[in-house]
């Protein structure tokens, strides 16, 4: 009667290889941001349904896992598709208490209730980096160039380069000096920012099904179409080519392009000094479609064009206040391990043999002697001592065999019991990496071993 | 129009200092784990709800939180209650291109939809250890008691000795022999096991209207209250005290007797050759009400007999089988996080500034220049070089104020970037504990804050 199971689409078992893996990334986001002065946290992997329309809308709910309470209140709760209204609820909850800036880093388990495809898996783990705090617009872009140089930091631990990955900026302030440039009326910015994020993945059908829902004039709607076939808004072709466009407005484009330049120039200059240069690239297509950025905003992309965006993230300086927290300006940005793991394979910096990283004994006891009592006893001695002991599970007390599952083992050394020596009061050590062996007392073996590791 | 929201009841925020709790259990229990040769995996955090009736039928499905798959097929899920189901499913597919025997921890978040007590939340964090495989009675209890003593050694670990936890231990085959001693026919040994597991969390109309429904005999009754009234069947006087019991079978109960007495010896010589001594009992209460244990069950409890077992398990050789795969033999055990705390927290064992542990910087830079290029410099070098870096966000150039600062970060060492010194091209490095100083050529700088770490 035995059934037979699976894991359900979109999840995945973590054997240990992939959990090898897995751990290899989460411990280097953990390393590189303690490294970067920042703390860990961490929330439940469910809240409050309402807790994700506060920032999202109620259109949120049809990509969340969400189920009932049980017993007395029939509350809805969901699984966390991200972790940032959980920072904010906690920021919101104890913002006065906390020492500023605040440094938060975070590594949870996300879920989204969608169709899995190449990238994009039902649950994936996202590491979040979120800097709170900063009295003066310097201070605010120190904080942002600050959390994007700890994400640029940590991709070079992984052995992912400038050459490899660009950091693509834009400045949710300068795409409003876009839209005005491109004759959009103010009133419909937040519909405009909506469609620049979409725009290269809608069809003409449906780019036009919305103009035509949202009331777009034929000037603006050529000017988003522009922008859809990627032309780029700095050059000048960009604007004589609009048909059907107003005057041009010569002084404010110039006035556009010197920010951003400007901006280009500031951000070069502090991350070369931090050691970080040849990253950052301005790119009018950054707009980072949550509704909640209010700034700088940015994404690592592949430098090839391929794949999606590895992280993202960007200013959202009025999210605390919308969970009932002080007005605190706030940066941050997050990376998935799916998408990341496909680019460090692609660009071939998977560890080798991360499995046995992770596994691997220090100290093999190989044992010949009749009774198995006194390997059972050195092995409770070298794991008392800190050590990682491996052993065999086999029967056979032919040493030559035992020694090679030593060596496969990962271990630096091998402990060896065999009777001659062992009645003598002797064992031998042997470096499993040099080949050499010498007898050691059995009193001094923990502390030989010891030794060996060092 | 700002909300608030709390977590919801029986979940946690893990605020900084919660968290650097959580990563000390968590790093401990894997570290642990590793040094005894078991290797790490997991699983999704939801599984098919079909998934958890195998084990435990379907009156488990009200204690879960379950949810419909969106789209398609309607699909239900259910958020993991445990992870030995997990397991038994991961196993069964890759049983035979697995090697044995097959070692495995893994320390996933559980979610259980009951009422929150202490002790035990919704939402709580178990380490699992689970070793399979062993083609002798011998290798089987080896294997039984060598993962006790990993969680014994863990426990060790945390500060938590003989003097402060038992290994209670039973055995479901010993049972059976109670059993038949106290009258029980055979048919009943699945209502008896259940029964003495939850025995004395009922009260006696609850234990009555279960004998009813049952058909238990008088006799029966008896034997199963005196097991109620917490009496010892290992006592002579538990026997004579059975009010309407049949002759007593002396032969059967010196067997039962000299079967315990045989087993504990040869644990406690087991667990002392590991250097483990002095923790094991025998414990007639102990079967671990979950019907899929087949052989040795234990728990680990406060000696003073206070608080929920921070630990249990035992032996299942049926289960992969009940999951689609091979006869395969396996023990293991389980330890939550929620009651590991508390009984921490109630002995004094847990370390002392935890918070300031995980976030120390070991290298903090003091700057009184007027321009804050060099430090930020001077800062991205030493990250680079992969230390662990904290600078002041005060504006203030008073390097008293500032060292006062690095003091409180737990940095070894502070590097000053005085005027003075910065002409001669100097960098002055402060040890903060021993209060020396000395210059340090700039281009030296790294090295030497290296150095000081060692």
């Amino acid at each position: 009667m035995a059934q037979t199971f699976q894991s359900p689409p979109g999840t995945r078992d973590f054997y240990p290889e992939a959990m090898a893996l897995r751990r290899y990334i989460e411990d280097t986001w953990r390393r590189v941001s303690l490294r970067h002065g920042f703390v860990e946290v961490d929330g439940p992997t469910f809240e409050y349904l309402d807790l994700y329309k506060v920032k999202s809308g109620d259109e949120i709910v049809s990509q969340l896992f969400h189920f009932e309470s049980r017993g007395e209140d029939k509350t809805q709760f969901a699984l966390r598709p991200e972790f940032t209204p959980t920072l904010a609820r906690m920021i919101a909850a104890k913002a006065n208490s906390l020492p500023r800036p605040i440094k938060w880093f975070s590594i949870p388990r996300c879920y989204r209730a969608e169709r899995p495809q190449k990238g994009r898996l039902r649950e994936f783990i996202q590491w979040n980096v979120d800097m709170l705090g900063g009295e003066t617009p310097e201070q605010r872009r120190q904080f942002d160039l600050e959390t994007a140089a700890l994400c640029l930091d940590c991709l070079r631990e992984f052995g992912v380069g400038s050459e490899d990955v660009k950091l693509l900026w834009n400045d949710r302030q300068l795409v409003e000096e876009l839209f005005k440039l491109g004759g959009v009326p103010a009133e419909r910015f937040g519909f405009a920012f909506y469609l620049l994020d979409r725009v290269a993945k809608l069809s003409p059908e449906q780019r036009g099904k919305l103009y035509a829902e949202n009331s777009v004039s034929a000037g603006e709607k050529a000017f988003f179409e522009a922008l859809a076939a990627g032309s780029n808004p700095l050059g000048a072709e960009f604007w004589k080519d609009l048909a059907g466009g107003g005057e041009f407005n010569a002084a404010g484009f110039e006035q556009y392009s010197k920010a951003i330049s400007d901006a280009q120039q500031q951000i070069d200059q502090t991350l070369s000094l931090i050691g970080l240069p040849g990253y950052a690239r301005y790119d009018a297509s950054i707009v980072r479609g949550l509704a909640y950025y209010t700034g700088f905003v940015w994404e690592v992309a592949d430098a090839r064009g391929e794949n999606r965006a590895v992280a993202g993230g960007g200013r959202y300086d009025r999210l605390i206040e919308m969970f009932g927290g002080p007005a605190l300006a706030a940066t941050g940005f997050g990376m998935g391990d799916v998408v990341l793991a496909i680019l460090l394979e692609q660009l071939g910096k998977l560890p080798k043999d991360i499995a046995r990283g992770t596994a691997a004994a220090e100290v093999f006891v190989v044992s010949a002697l009749d009774s198995a009592d006194e390997s059972v006893r050195l092995i409770g001695e070298l794991r008392a001592a800190k050590l990682a002991v491996g052993a065999s599970y086999k029967t056979t007390k032919n040493i030559g065999k035992l020694l090679q599952e030593a060596s496969g083992s990962g271990a630096k050394v091998a402990l060896i019991l065999a009777p001659a020596e062992w009645e003598r009061g002797v064992v031998k050590l042997k470096n499993l990496a040099t080949r050499e062996e010498k007898e050691v007392p059995r009193g001094d073996v923990v502390q030989a071993a010891r030794d060996a590791m060092r």
